[in-house]
């Protein structure tokens, strides 16, 4: 790796990006979380973005698809949690307008320069003037140290803030990648209720960006499995705004993808550890298939499976639930061909136990916090995985009590 | 309605069938539930089939195809619980042979006349020989009164038996459908571990049965859903022995047709009712969808999301929730012109909340153990309908815990 983990970094230690935060009570319950934030770079930024392919889209999603669709240069975003400001009608797009506005007015930026992302309860109207009542006191604490405020306003059912932040040496000179992320529920095939920002003061025009964001989010926080639902929220963006002047190119850009990818799955990883009453964070890693996709195929529906993530809760080495899981995923292969391991444990050969004895030690596996299983169907070279967790009594409290 | 509910009914209520049931301690564990049974015919039946279409098929599945593959008359039937013969290899039917082989050689019966079908854990050799052992005694305990301890025998996790008999009258006599089912978990779109039998003294063809089988399974077996796994195992048979002698023809079929439909759903209703850890039996109705098929997929994934179902629990009318299942389920559909109902309660109107001051009722609806969630996608005349429940602590509980 040419690239190493600055300690404590998160989105404002790439050069020019600054944050704030501030208790805005927008679930009206008069508690104490920070809950509305401010992200803005000192110079103009190319942007990617990848959102929700969710139909049912919040109206934040609905404004930043709008206005990328007319460039690529941003100075920040504004986000709250709380309200997902979903499923708000016209009312929803009004007052995320009004917001990014007011974020916009307050520090002399041009309009449409900071874009919108929301996280919360779906269907109630957004406290929009509560809001923006917040947004002068907001970004008179804007700051290069804002980073960690940034990262723990976003939050919602998150026991943890999830930052990181990579420096990168280049032959050019060296250059920052940070990031932070938001999810604990919800997270499914293709993202979901989850908000990921990432900040870089390398230069990089925006659609080089948006390639390689492309390509990193598939591996990370498109493969990552907590209940299967996708929320009308995802929304993952990358700013660059140019200031450590390393540009990216050709000569370059391989170590830029490569750095991003560690970034994104890092931070998706992190979602999957701090998932909605999870202990365990398992690898599920399919092999052997037709082709990529049907191991991918294979790997989410084991990952979705509530019957395979209870199991994973009660550490209990039930390989027919693979193997039945498995048979329905539509992935194609010859049921009497199937090999599992349990880490390195090789527990199954041709679908069946290899020995009864062996199970002790599959289940001193399953105790641990992190673990992998490996599904081998013997039907061609295809490769995919997916990380996931285990499905507990906690999630279930969590998500039967989330509103009232 | 020409037919009517007969009290206590079950699978040996028409004529001419016996069933008997015995504790073979298949788990091992010493503990005293019946696990074995098997349900005779007096006459040939005529059988129709409907199994699992999980592409990993236990060995009675595997078996029994095998059968009707070479023809449609058998006796009846031997079932197990506790151990699914599934994921077991050659053994698996060698096992499974010798069993119904086994039951045959005692009823003198001929060779191939008895089917087999198993549920309990998948992966782990049948004890044949202790099985085989029991074959003797049992069917010297064959009776027509043996039907309700046949529907005790095949439970696993089921916390009640699930039986019911229809005598359905006809301008040429009346006869009888009678039924049983088992399934509390692993309940999928296409049915999952659920083993489900009808009898009926009607005389009916084994291809007009089939057909009229398929019907009744689709809007039944196949619209129910706990956890969204299928089974290895999962077998609907019906056996029609005419010892009735009323003739199903094209003149009454379509009253054989509505008595079978009837009698199926309330079997299926009777296995989400009992389902693993669920307090609340949830219909989940689609309308307005572009095709009905769009509707059925949309209902099913409404009945499969882990934050729907603990919505259920949680007795939260947060629609929020059913905007966005809908949104990824796949259903095409102007995410502006939704419309939600509680019951007779309109909740939400063009996808937004028509009135907070609603949301008390909404909740009062959601306390009841049974209600109806109807979704209006605007879209056309696509109707679908699914049955499922709401996703507790104790599933994760059963199904942490179910083998240790």
């Amino acid at each position: 790796m040419e690239f190493n983990i600055i300690e404590n970094g998160g989105v404002c230690t790439p050069l020019g990006f600054a944050a704030a935060s501030c208790v805005a009570d927008i679930k009206g319950k008069g508690k104490g979380n920070t809950d509305l934030a401010v992200l803005v770079s000192d110079a103009i930024c190319q942007t990617a973005a990848v959102f929700t392919t969710n139909i049912v889209t919040a109206a934040p999603v609905q404004y930043d698809k709008a206005l990328l669709a007319k460039g690529r240069e941003f100075m920040g975003i504004v986000v709250n949690s709380g309200n997902a400001n979903a499923c708000t009608g016209k009312q929803g797009f009004i007052d995320c307008e009004a917001i990014s506005a007011a974020v916009e007015n307050e520090l002399e930026l041009p309009k449409g320069s900071i874009l919108a992302a929301s996280t919360g309860v779906i269907g109630n109207r957004l406290p929009a003037d509560k809001i923006i009542a917040h947004i002068p006191a907001l970004c008179e604490e804007i700051d290069d140290d804002g980073g960690s405020a940034f990262a723990k306003a976003i939050m919602t059912t998150d026991t943890v803030s999830k930052e990181l932040a990579l420096l990168v040496e280049t032959d050019k000179g060296s250059f920052v990648i940070g990031g932070t992320c938001k999810g604990a529920g919800m997270m499914s095939p293709s993202m979901a209720t989850m908000l990921a920002f990432v900040t870089t003061d390398a230069d990089i025009s925006a659609d080089r960006l948006q390639k390689m964001l492309n390509v990193a989010s598939e591996a990370s926080f498109n493969s990552i499995n907590v209940d299967g639902d996708m929320s009308t929220n995802d929304t993952l963006l990358a700013f660059a705004n140019g200031m450590s002047d390393v540009a990216i190119d050709d000569s370059n850009s391989a170590l830029f993808q490569e750095a991003l990818n560690y970034l994104c799955k890092e931070l998706a990883l992190m979602i999957v550890r701090d998932a909605e009453g999870a202990s365990k964070m398992v690898t599920i890693m399919v092999k052997g298939a037709k082709s990529d996709a049907d191991a991918k195929l294979c790997a989410m529906k084991l990952s979705n499976s509530p019957l395979v993530k209870t199991m994973f809760a009660g550490s209990d080495p039930n390989w027919g639930r693979l193997m039945c899981t498995a048979g329905y995923s539509g992935a194609q292969f010859d049921p009497e061909k199937v090999s599992i391991w349990f880490n390195d444990l090789h527990y199954v050969k041709d679908s069946t136990l290899i020995d009864p004895a062996l199970e002790d030690k599959a289940y001193a596996i399953m105790k641990e916090p992190e673990f992998t299983i490996t599904l081998d169907l013997g039907a061609g070279d295809g490769v995919g995985t997916y990380y996931t967790c285990d499905l507990t009594k906690e999630y279930v409290a969590i998500n039967a009590d989330y509103r009232s």
